[in-house]
C-alpha cells in the first residue's frame, strides 16, 4: 500500500475495555503538518472533541493519539483532564508542543478512561513508532467494526506523486453530520490551510454526511487531516486544476471509507443506495432520501428481500418533502415496481433479484423537478438488535 | 362491558389477506350521530382517508365499515372507487346517505382491495348486525396486533349515565401525528359538534400523539368518534364542568388505548415511559423526549436491560434541544444513574431492577426550566425485525 512520505505509526495493547487486542494507536508526521478537522454537531460532545476543536484553530498538527474501547464522553472535568494529560505526555516524549497532539477516543460512553492502563503504555507507544503500519492503526481503532477500514491512492500534481491515505472506524451510532466515526487522513501534499479546509468540507459532505446505519448521531465523530508537504509539489491553493485533482481524490477516498462503514453496519446484510431524483428542490431530495434510509420498516423489508414500496412511499410522505403520488416511479435494482404512483406487478421479479443481491439500489423519481440526492444505508437485522442490546455486557 | 345506548355491531370473514379470521367489521348507530375525526398528517394518504376527510365535513355519521388485511393505500383511482363503492352499498342496505358511511382500511399498502371477496360478504355484514359485539369488532380490525384493544367507561352528566367505548388497532408503523392506527370511539353523550371536535383534539394530543413504536408514520391513521345523544343529557358545549368531565374521560380512554398499542408494539418486551422534565421550553421538552424514544440504540439497550444513559444523552444532544451537561439528572425506575451530568455508579443497581420490570420509567431532568413532556414507547427487539422482514410473505 502506498503511504505518504514522512509518517510513522505505532500501536500497543493497553486493555482499555478488555485484553487481547491493540487499542491504543499513534500517528506521527515527521514535520509539523497543516491540519484540518470536522467534528460531530451533537451538542453532547466528548472531552477529546472539545479539546481537538480548540487545538485545530492553530492549523497545525504533529501527532494523533487514538484509543478504542472508551469514548471519554460524559466524563465531566475528569474527562477533559485525562485528554489533556495524554496529549501533554505524548508531546513531551515527542519533543513537540501539546497543541500539536490530537487525542481521540471511541467506545463506551460515560466511563472515565482507565488512565493507569493508558499511562503505563505511552512509553511503549512511542518506542514502537516506525515498527507498525497504518493497517495496524486501522485495526487498533475498531470497536464493533468487523473489518478494518483503510484506503490509499496517489495522484500527480506538479509532476510530483502525492499520496493520500486514510483509516476510519464506525459501524453503529451512524447518522449524517457526521457519521459516528473517527477518520484520519494523512497526505504528503503541499497545500494551504484554506485549501485543505475547503477540500475536507467538500469531501465530507459528499461522503460521511451521506451515510446512515441507525440514525443515531454520536458524541465523538471526528475527522482529522494532516498534510505535511513532503511530496514537494507547488502549493495547492483554493482554486485551479491542482485543487480539483486533490479535492476529487480526497472525496473519492472519504466516500470509499464511508461506504465501508455502511457495509460494516452493525448486523447489516445489505448495502443500500437511495437515489432520490426529481425532487422539487435540494432540501426535499435530501429529506426524502434520509426518511427512506432511516425508516425501520424500509430497512427490515429490505432485509427480508421484500420490495415493499408502500413503506418507501409512507416514509417520503412523512418526510415533509412534496410528493404527488401519480408522478412517482420506483425502481429496485433496475426493476420498475411503481410507475405513475401505481404498482406494476413486478414485486416478485424484484424480490428474486433482491434475494441474490447484497447491493440494493433504490431509485425513486418524484417526477417534480430535477433535484436529486444520493444516500447510503444498510438493512436492519436481528443482529443489529443483539449487538446493541449486549454492547456493555 | 358497558356499551353506549343505540349502537350495533357486526363482523364477517371475507378472507382479504387470508382465510380463517373475521376481517370486515361494521358499527352502526341507531340514530345519526354527531361525528368528529382526525387523520394522518402523512402526505401519502390512503383512499379511505381521502374519502373520510371529505365526509367528516358534514359533521354526522351513521356507520363505520372497517376491513383489515389491506390498507387500500397507493391504489390510485381504483382505490378511491372501491372505497366509494363499499360506502354506497352499505348506505343502500342501511337505507341511509352515502355521506354518513365511513369506510376505513388497514393492512398491506399498494395492493387493490379484493372487491369480489368484500362485496360478496356485505349482505352478511348487514344481516349479522346486532348478533356481534364491540369486542368482535376489536378483534376483526387487528393486523399485527397480538391482542384486541378495547376499553369502556361511564360518567354522570346531568344525572344521566353517559358511556364512552372505544376500540383501536396498531402495533407497528407507529409515530405521533398520529400513531399508525385506526381507532373508533362511540358514545351516547349528547354533545355539540364543536365540543366533540375540541374534546377529541385534546384527547388525541395527550394520547395517540404521544406514542411511538418505530417512528414510522402510516398512510391510514384515522380516529372517528360518534356521539348519538341517546343518553339524553343536556347538551355538552365547549366549556364548563360537563365538558371537562366528558373531555377527561375521553382522554383517559384514548390514553388507555394508546398505551395498549405501545404495550403491543411489534416484538416489544418493555413498556417505556419517557418523562422529560426541566426543559428550556415546551418544544425542547417534546423533541428531546421523542429523540430518546425513537433512538434504536436506546431501544435496544433497554431491551438488553442496560442502563446505557450515554445513549440517552447522545439522543438528546442531537435532538436540537438545549442541554447543559452538568445540570442533567437521569433516573431509571427511581434509581438515579446520572446526577449533574455524571455517572453515579448505580448502573448495576438500575440494571437489576430493569431485569425484573416490564415497565421502564426513564425520568430525565434537564435542569434548565420547568417545561416537561411525557411520551411512551417500547423496546426494539429481534422479533420486531422478524415481524417486519416477513410481513408480506
Amino acid at each position: 500500500m502506498n503511504i505518504p512520505l514522512g509518517y510513522s505509526f505505532s500501536v500497543v495493547e493497553s486493555a482499555i475495555k478488555k485484553a487481547g487486542r491493540k487499542d491504543l494507536a499513534l500517528i506521527v508526521s515527521d514535520r509539523d503538518a497543516i491540519a484540518s478537522a470536522m467534528f460531530t454537531t451533537n451538542s453532547v460532545k466528548a472531552a477529546p472533541v472539545i479539546i481537538c476543536k480548540k487545538k485545530i484553530k492553530n492549523g497545525f498538527g504533529k501527532a494523533i493519539v487514538v484509543n478504542s474501547g472508551n469514548a471519554n464522553a460524559c466524563t465531566g472535568k475528569q474527562g477533559i483532564e485525562d485528554t489533556m494529560f495524554i496529549s501533554k505526555n505524548i508531546a513531551k516524549m515527542l519533543n513537540t508542543k501539546t497543541d500539536l497532539v490530537y487525542v481521540c477516543s471511541t467506545g463506551v460512553i460515560g466511563t472515565p478512561l482507565p488512565m493507569d492502563k493508558i499511562n503505563n503504555k505511552l512509553p511503549e507507544l512511542i518506542s514502537n513508532l516506525g515498527l507498525c503500519t497504518l493497517e495496524d492503526v486501522a485495526e487498533a481503532i475498531m470497536t464493533t467494526d468487523t473489518f478494518k477500514k483503510i484506503t490509499s491512492d496517489s495522484i500527480q500534481i506538479d509532476n510530483r506523486k502525492v499520496t493520500i491515505s486514510a483509516v476510519c472506524k464506525g459501524a453503529g451510532m451512524i447518522c449524517p453530520n457526521m457519521a459516528t466515526m473517527l477518520a484520519f487522513v494523512i497526505t504528503d501534499a503541499n497545500i494551504s490551510k484554506k485549501a485543505l479546509d475547503k477540500a475536507l468540507n467538500i469531501a465530507v459532505n459528499k461522503s460521511f454526511n451521506r451515510i446512515s446505519v441507525d440514525g443515531d448521531m454520536s458524541t465523538n465523530d471526528t475527522i482529522i487531516t494532516f498534510a505535511n508537504g513532503l511530496s514537494g509539489n507547488r502549493k495547492i491553493e483554493t482554486k485551479g486544476e491542482d485543487f480539483d485533482i486533490f479535492c476529487n481524490k480526497l472525496t473519492e477516498i472519504c466516500l470509499s471509507l464511508a461506504k465501508m462503514i455502511v457495509r460494516d453496519g452493525e448486523g447489516a446484510t445489505k448495502f443500500i443506495t437511495i437515489n432520490m431524483n426529481g425532487a422539487r428542490n435540494d432540501k426535499d431530495a435530501r429529506r426524502a432520501s434520509l426518511s427512506v434510509a432511516n425508516s425501520p420498516l424500509v430497512k427490515t423489508a429490505i432485509y427480508g428481500n421484500d420490495a415493499n414500496w408502500g413503506r418507501f412511499l409512507a416514509a417520503i410522505g412523512h418526510s415533509g418533502a412534496m410528493i404527488v403520488l401519480d408522478r412517482v416511479k420506483i425502481e429496485i435494482n433496475g426493476v420498475i415496481i411503481v410507475n405513475k404512483g401505481q404498482a406494476t406487478g413486478k414485486d416478485i421479479e424484484a424480490q428474486n433479484i433482491m434475494k441474490q443481491s447484497k447491493d440494493i439500489d433504490i431509485t425513486i423519481d418524484l417526477g417534480l423537478s430535477s433535484h436529486k440526492y444520493e444516500f447510503y444505508t444498510c438493512d436492519l437485522t436481528e443482529d443489529y438488535v443483539k449487538i446493541n442490546a449486549d454492547y456493555r455486557t
